[in-house]
């Protein structure tokens, strides 16, 4: 059935309505009002997600609602904030209420967990896009960033790698067996859960920090080019689920390139990677354990510049492709 | 020439480079970390324009970089608030360097008006949408609002009604003479002045505020909606601009209801709709001159909901339409 835009607005609104006392006045006006918590600096971060390009046609608006939020969130992890406020920009192309409705389930259902207030957006008509952006805090100079990584380092990475790229891979082979595997790895890449916890905790004990979003060369990449720096990464250690090493065997069982393809290059992992110095290896390993998140540490950083892969036993990796950029012929 | 994703963040970048000392960390990291100065509180508006809806297939990228920001400015100016940063999410068919140079300057043309930072966003490709957020302050608790309009307050406008209505009229007529007066609401519908110094002028005197962006009808609804009021408007007061009404004559001379449709309920004039209680008259007539706002007392709240038009000589007046919705048939 189809519906107005101040109706769409209204539906909004109505699950939007968290009791957050820095929300002096939410959506129906014509800006939000927030107050920032004293000694609070605010963390911002957009993404967008276009139709055929970030999701397939056709994907479930329940799980497209859902995503939308948890790339951005996952910024906000990367930063080390609290989220707090979120605003969406959703261009629709045509007014579906059973869709909306849908697509709402899967956005409140994460924002809820975090007591996220929608303050604001914009509902209009066209090709189907969804821009969310965050708002979210950090005390005063502690927001965790992408420079600061110091030779010397470990590099370490949140949960497991490559999930979200088989996933990708799996849902787009038409006619594919349902095996638990299969739905664990799609799973992966339909629903990542933002590093949240993870990224408060590690303020004041990771020296840079980023979310896994387009590959872990590229990401990683990005931290040391900032940072003056290089790294040496052992491709062995990067931490691979059980799903995803079963999946893969089955795939690639004597291709070693194909193998570490995902983990390495793939995007929509969500996990973070952050760099940490030896002094404060037993911190991380406390706080971290403390809120049940697995880390592994997959390398370090060291002079120079780029990333230099190598395989436990000391050989060179190569590896194929780094990670993903809009406008670039891969 | 086609340029990447990460060379296009780089041109913005480079232009975005205020110095703001509240901006702690602009492009290039998963966030932006700002502060929002003590005593203040955040406005933030998020508005999309999609090609085909909002703008015309083949606009010059130029304006369309000065109005995406343009109608997002006029937000916080309906808060009463004074820009500070700004985040935009830029999905593009193509990454063509010449358009995006072109857009850029339309867009910093505008921000550096305001000492604007460019502080986030994405860039994506796809059809051709531009999503902005904008972030203000005012001071706590001194936001304007719709909400607050009282019974025998006025109700004034600034500027002039109904020129980009008559501006889109005429760019859609093919070979139209570029007359002076074409010219004129043209370029009033291509760029809009955000009422920024009025905004802010009107803290603590009008007790509520709207941005006419879809139509003086429409939004004024929205205030005595949100208000529980109803409002008398006198049409032969609404202010017109020489070249609207040189225009409208010749056009619709002896149509009073086609006279007066485009300053009713056209959008797009992002001119201010306020109300003042009669004691604040001498204020707001001092501040307002003051910066060299023009604004005209078009009518007065009353009880009751919705809007009675009227015209000079106590007739009644029953305008057609009323006011820009997506999904809605007209």
């Amino acid at each position: 059935m189809p519906i107005s835009e101040f109706s769409i607005i209204e539906r909004f609104s109505q699950r939007a309505s968290h009791c957050r006392p820095d929300v002096r006045l939410g959506i129906g006006d014509d800006g939000a009002v927030v107050a920032v918590p004293s000694g609070m600096e605010l963390v911002v971060s957009m993404d967008t997600i276009v139709e055929g390009v970030h999701f397939l046609l056709g994907t479930e608006p329940r799980l497209l609602g859902y995503k939308a939020l948890a790339v951005n969130l996952s910024d906000l992890a990367a930063m080390g904030a609290e989220p707090a406020w979120v605003t969406m920009a959703l261009t629709l192309p045509e007014s579906d209420s059973q869709w909306i409705e849908d697509f709402a389930d899967g956005f409140f259902s994460l924002a809820d967990q975090y007591s996220l207030a929608l303050i604001g957006g914009d509902i209009t008509q066209g090709p189907l896009t969804v821009t969310v952006q965050v708002h979210g805090f950090v005390p005063a100079g502690a927001a965790l960033q992408r420079a600061g990584a110091k030779v010397g380092d470990h590099i370490a990475v949140t949960g497991t790698l490559g999930d979200a790229g088989m996933g990708l891979q799996m849902a787009k082979i038409r006619g594919a067996p349902l095996t638990d595997d299969n739905r664990y790895v799609i799973n992966r890449w339909q629903c990542p859960e933002p590093r949240i916890g993870a990224g408060v905790a590690l303020r004041g004990i990771a020296t840079s920090c980023i979310d896994i979003s387009d590959g872990l060369l590229g990401d990683l990449g990005h931290v040391l080019k900032i940072s003056g720096v290089g790294a040496s990464i052992i491709v062995d250690r990067i931490p691979l689920s059980d799903e995803y090493k079963r999946l893969s065997e089955e795939l690639y069982a004597n291709d070693t390139e194909k193998y570490y393809r995902f983990p390495l290059t793939a995007g929509d992992d969500y996990e973070l990677c952050f760099t940490v110095p030896d002094s404060a290896r037993a911190r991380l390993a406390k706080v971290l354990d403390l809120i049940g998140v697995q880390y592994t540490v997959i390398g370090m950083i060291q002079e120079g510049s780029g990333v230099s892969c190598v395989r436990e036993n000391g050989k060179a990796y190569e590896p194929h492709g780094s990670g993903y950029q809009h406008f670039v012929e891969e």
